[in-house]
């Protein structure tokens, strides 16, 4: 038996966080309440606040506390560049790593009929009104290199190929770093493919 | 940049969980505002609450949201017997496997005077006046096996001699499913000396 209904209540409910099982969901119970009360109380407030206040910005159907997000806000990003991804932590991945300045567009997930997620559930019109209207110069798209992502990847293509907008996907090969050993063989498929001359 | 001070906060604020480090707490973080809404916000109610209402048992002086705990209030258990444990989560690994059934005391550390940890901060005052007034028979001392848990069993023993109650430490050796050769010199050692004979 447990020693108390709030805690086991606790423990039950840290088990919605990814990743995080019985045990050490009981770890970080008894920790927050053992030695981090204060830390405990924080993450109860910003879970509220964040719970309360995040919905989607207007212009990349990204979190957003506010109609259009930071990021599309940002005076310095450039305009004429979008680049489409499936997730939010995609677009962390790429200001993280990859130098990318212009602004994104989020479609929270990919096409998935099977799922009832069409073009609409996506924000492809959106997205196509978007590229009709404004000024942009080149969408990159960057969705996963995945069946999935690449069917969403060719279906975007497909749909923007009447405009003037240049239509770009991001390069799959050989990560960096990687050896030829030990990459799989539709990776080294798509190196060989994508290969490039050095003149 | 990230797009949002809100879910930055929360991210933040979810590296108080331990062994949650950056880029756990953002896929926290993401996971509850993309797919579990309903959880994060039963995870921020339960959490409140806890942190609002749990404090100590007053018998065994382990979390409790009630002056005396669950578990100490239980008509089934044996009152003849109390175990003395580290922590709260040493009561539930022997609830789990043990099949203990008297109670417990909770020492919510270990005796470390450097970090000014002494008798009167584990509740030994306590433990000796309970140990005095009821009808105690068996006390059994479940420190962990390190040199201040052993420290800490040594130095309640003595406290308890003079009273006519049991006091026990339970069995330290070779785990069950262990193999000897990867058991460590101390293990075996204390396996050594503390062996019995078949009869």
């Amino acid at each position: 038996m447990s020693f108390s209904p709030l805690i086991d209540d606790l423990i039950e409910s840290l088990r919605c966080l990814p990743g995080v099982g019985r045990k050490s969901a009981q770890r970080m119970a008894l920790h927050i309440l053992e030695r981090n009360r204060d830390g405990g109380a924080v993450l109860a407030h910003s879970l509220t606040l964040a719970l309360e206040k995040v919905g989607r910005c207007n212009q990349c159907r990204t979190h957003s506390e506010t109609p259009v997000c930071r990021m599309c806000n940002h005076p310095e990003r450039d305009v004429s560049k979008l680049c489409i991804v499936e997730t939010p932590a995609d677009v962390l991945a790429i200001e993280h790593g990859a130098g990318f300045k212009g602004l994104y567009f989020v479609l929270m997930g990919h096409l998935s009929p099977m799922d009832g997620i069409g073009p609409k559930e996506l924000g492809l019109d959106v997205l196509l009104q978007r590229a009709q209207e404004s000024t942009l110069e080149e969408i990159i798209i960057a969705t996963n290199p995945t069946i999935e992502g690449d069917a969403t990847a060719h279906f975007i293509h497909q749909q923007l190929q009447s405009l003037s907008v240049n239509v770009t996907r991001i390069a799959h090969g050989v990560p960096i770093g990687g050896e030829l050993e030990f990459v799989d063989g539709g990776t080294l498929a798509h190196a060989f493919a994508g290969r490039k001359s050095y003149s």
